[in-house]
């Protein structure tokens, strides 16, 4: 049985993710999503799920700082329709909540359903967490916004279900590992590069897809940290690497960036 | 004198950035981002400052929604050096310290120092808003990361200064107004837009600009909302909307271009 490290408490939402890829797995949580990249490349965990994106928030920093950061390849990628419940100790009503628990994203995607709601929002740093804290705590008056599976894991009662103020709440997950996912049918690769400082340096950039017909995913940017307002750019583009259009595409980019890195080539996810 | 609005309390950053931008002028604190959109738009305040992104931890998502989402203009941009002070009640000492309030992305950039000193971090809404609860509650054995402003403001000890890990820590600052700037020596314009559903459409949407040696200083992606997996980009480049090769720039993009709505031209500050 392969053992699946994720960032948080049981009953997180990569939990879930890491269920609908691997099925009844070891699982192992760190309280730093740094610990996931640590644990996976000194082999004490085979795979680890970390959170790339959310459809309607946008990308975890984090995450694309630490791909860049540690050698680890993108094995896979997973999308989750995210569902929040507001969640308390059994018996608790919702008209006696005064403060909610959740991160600060999720607090986000719940926003008018908490408004309406006129509790105080308090962050705390994952969902399951807010969950764990109201149980172990026995905070009367307060509920946390988690998944039902954290409901379960924390035997808290649901007090009401898909509160979260749009239905396209989808998050994506990388896949981690030391090891490359063998090629499917349809594959996607990312990769990180950073451009000449140069004008046009990016739409060169770009032509190197663009020129082969190769299908752009996402491009996100983040501060390079080398030097205030220069960035490097993440690219997710459609193809793996072995194929001989995306090879041309890549080594043709090498050419027109100062810095290049490959993360990984994994299986498409459906959406 | 100018009415100017900013997020958080009296002492965050901004503030230091609305003084550098304004000298002595009146000024507002709103708890939400969104009330300083809200009250530039209905004329409460003349202007608004937002951060728009840090060197370090990148864009402000936030901010950007919120441009798409309010008819401001931009009317200028402030880059202002972040310098975090480690401040607490007058004659607490560093070792006493056990637990650390300020804003997520505060406690992210002192994280090297903040790691030596085996503090609890706990995040508060804003910075400033960390040092004003230390005075009010009269919290012993608790710290606030915050500017050198906020210590004098809530008459706290600064026991550490320049606690940030990397010197290259700035922030970037948009001030907002219904007015539009007047042209300068040097301009930059902000405009968002989407690209329509085809391979290619990002490279021939940033071919506009460079087809024109526009220099492109920033490109950001964020979640369209409108469908999950999709996005809008924002892009900051150098020159004035009523620049010739500017305007034909824009033309040419909007025919490429689902959606497009420009942000403001502002006098370009300097590094």
């Amino acid at each position: 049985m392969v053992k699946v490290a994720f960032q948080g408490e049981r009953g997180a939402f990569a939990e879930d993710a890491a269920v609908s890829f691997f099925g009844d797995t070891e699982l192992v949580t760190y309280r730093h999503l740094e610990d996931v990249f640590v644990s996976v490349v000194r082999g004490e965990a085979d795979f680890g799920v970390v959170a790339a994106e959310n459809s309607l928030a946008g990308s975890i920093n984090e995450t694309y700082d630490l791909l860049l950061q540690y050698e680890v390849n993108i094995y896979g990628e997973i999308k989750l329709r995210i569902s929040h419940c507001l969640m308390a100790l059994p018996g608790e009503k919702l008209r006696d909540i005064r403060t909610v628990y959740s991160h600060p994203q999720a607090l986000a995607q719940c926003e008018d359903f908490l408004r309406r709601l006129g509790a105080e929002v308090i962050p705390t740093y994952n969902t399951a967490a807010a969950a764990k804290r109201i149980k172990e705590e026995g905070l009367r008056g307060c509920a946390a916004v988690a998944s039902r599976r954290a409901a379960e894991i924390y035997g808290l009662e649901v007090l009401a279900e898909n509160i979260e103020t749009s239905a396209d709440n989808y998050t994506r997950f990388f896949v981690i590992s030391r090891l490359k996912a063998a090629p499917a049918a349809e594959n996607k690769t990312s990769l990180v590069f950073s451009t000449k400082n140069v004008p046009g340096a990016l739409y060169a950039c770009l032509g190197a897809f663009a020129n082969r017909n190769i299908n752009l995913t996402k491009l996100e940017s983040r501060p390079s940290k080398k030097k205030p307002w220069e960035y490097v750019f993440y690219v997710d583009f459609e193809g793996h690497v072995d194929d001989k259009v995306c090879r041309e595409a890549i080594e043709d980019l090498r050419g027109r960036t100062n810095f290049l890195k490959v993360l990984g080539s994994y299986p498409r996810a459906k959406d």
